[in-house]
């Protein structure tokens, strides 16, 4: 039996929790799970519960971690390095400690600066999510068939390693290893570009003095391309300033194509702008065809073979005495 | 019996033509009807034909509208001009054309110039669409709940309003009475912006030297927010061509808001990104509560009680003898 500890009850931790206690034990590679959860707000913890996310809650941080083998921690970016911070002197030796931030390098930095030697850390971050924030949004289908990102270092111990991915494998996601520098540029310009673009577009267009009339014709496109405006704005706020060196790159790469389609349209150049659609359409089919896991049906991009199911005895399980 | 005859059979036109033809001729304001078509491309006219959108082809413009009470022009903008000019010949007096194009300033121009006095003219532009073009992604739901912008003019005789307002009634949309510029002006920010930032992040992610390693991690929240880069881009660049005036304002918008957010994170700025976050979210949560017809239920804000079914007497019945 595997502890989990899910610190953090929010769409992400409660959706966690829900997938894990759902799975098929005897098809999961983690095997029979116990989920124990922890949240600051007890009224979090308890829809969390009610929501079947946990099996139990807990009273303090030190309680629900106590003899767990895996220990995520799902706070918005900025409360991970005070709870990796409160782990450090809670953890069994063998722990295994794993996030699921949209941001990777600050948080795997604060993990080798916080955590002590004998706990295993590894980066975690789910391609998946809602706007809407709270356990009561929550989905234990939420990761099926999404790339759940992992950040290692030469250091991580391949059980750590096999128990981390062996969690992403229940919940239903695809296990990408990829550096955390490399994982940080490249959201930038794939979730906090979108997420910026969204939040621009509602601002702009309703703080005009017209957005009164304007408001009753928007549709659906305005709704599709606004979507990322409603989610949590304590979460994105975080996201956003610990990586703002990779959202500025993309910032000053919008402002330049934005200049450059101000131009085309002044000019009436067609040729221009119809050239700059039609590449823009044919890229996102290519991306579409390659991501079949945003229509019905498989992923056939990321076909790496199944795992094993990691041998679990190879897991040094946390000291019981404490 | 109202004949229709819709010119131009892509995702519009041939969504209109299933909408009214599937409509239950006893409860419509516009009664029984008959739908022609017509459009350049012999296959699309024979694909729209066997969507069951038309009662029949035509073979020239000219047999496709003898006899038409109301001609539908559903073509792409730059074209609505050439057929206005031909119309111009074709059409019997007392005949109502109405269009579908996404501006309507400079579609109202032509149709002034364009069509003789004996032809009225009512603008239209149905806040409905999907990112896919053609008769194949037709749909006769397409208009139900949406919000379908009305341009009129003084001189607009009533019956000619009537029976236009009649036809959208009939596709289950609502009809929003609007001066053209400010349709352009608002569309601009509502609709063609949102298009352009969709186009944009396309473009930037997919010239990186990363984005092959990037389009694996893209998930829902780019799909959402590039959407509209897969739409038609003859389509598009008319649009953006015909409302330049418009588009432009709002990318110097756009572009003033993305440095503000450069500046908040250079600066490290918490609360100032955290501000703009809450405020768009607070936004963007007021307008969906303002469209509920963008959520499943009954569109509670566009509650003009609805108009009595037209007296079709009050026609001018278009001359029969020609």
């Amino acid at each position: 039996m595997i502890r989990i500890t899910i610190v953090g009850l929010g769409l992400i931790g409660t959706s966690l929790g829900m997938a894990l206690r759902s799975a098929d034990a005897s098809e999961s590679p983690l095997g029979p799970v116990e989920v124990f959860g922890f949240d600051r707000d007890q009224r979090v913890m308890k829809e969390a519960r009610g929501r079947l996310a946990i099996d139990r809650e807990s009273r303090t941080l030190a309680e629900a971690v106590r003899d767990s083998n895996i220990v995520v921690v799902a706070t918005p970016v900025q409360a991970v390095r005070e709870v990796f911070g409160q782990l450090a002197s809670l953890l069994p030796a063998g722990a295994v400690v794993t996030d699921v931030a949209s941001t990777k390098a600050e948080v795997g930095a604060w993990a080798a600066s916080l955590l002590p030697s004998g706990i295993a850390y590894v980066g975690g971050h789910p391609m998946a999510g809602k706007e809407q924030a709270g356990p009561g949004a929550a989905d234990p289908d939420l990761f099926k068939g999404a790339v759940y990102c992992l950040t290692t270092s030469r250091s991580t111990p391949q059980p750590a390693l096999d128990a981390v991915e062996a969690l992403v494998r229940t919940v239903g996601a695809k296990p990408y290893y990829i550096d955390p520098e490399e994982h940080d540029a490249y959201v930038a310009g794939i979730s906090h570009l979108p997420l910026l673009l969204s939040v621009g577009l509602m601002t702009i267009t309703s703080r005009s003095p017209a957005w009164k009339e304007m408001a009753p014709l928007a549709a659906t496109g305005f709704r599709d391309v606004s979507r990322l405006a409603s989610g949590d704005p304590a979460m994105h706020r975080d996201i956003m300033l610990t990586n703002r060196q990779g959202l500025t790159r993309w910032i000053n790469d919008m402002v330049g194509l934005l200049l450059d389609v101000r131009e085309q349209l002044e000019a009436g150049d067609e040729a221009a702008v119809e050239d700059l659609l039609r590449r823009a359409k044919a890229e996102r089919d290519a991306w579409l065809e390659m991501k079949p896991n945003m229509r019905p049906g498989e992923d056939a991009f990321l076909n790496r073979p199944e795992v094993e199911r990691p041998n679990l005895l190879t897991f040094r399980l946390p000291n019981r005495k404490r």
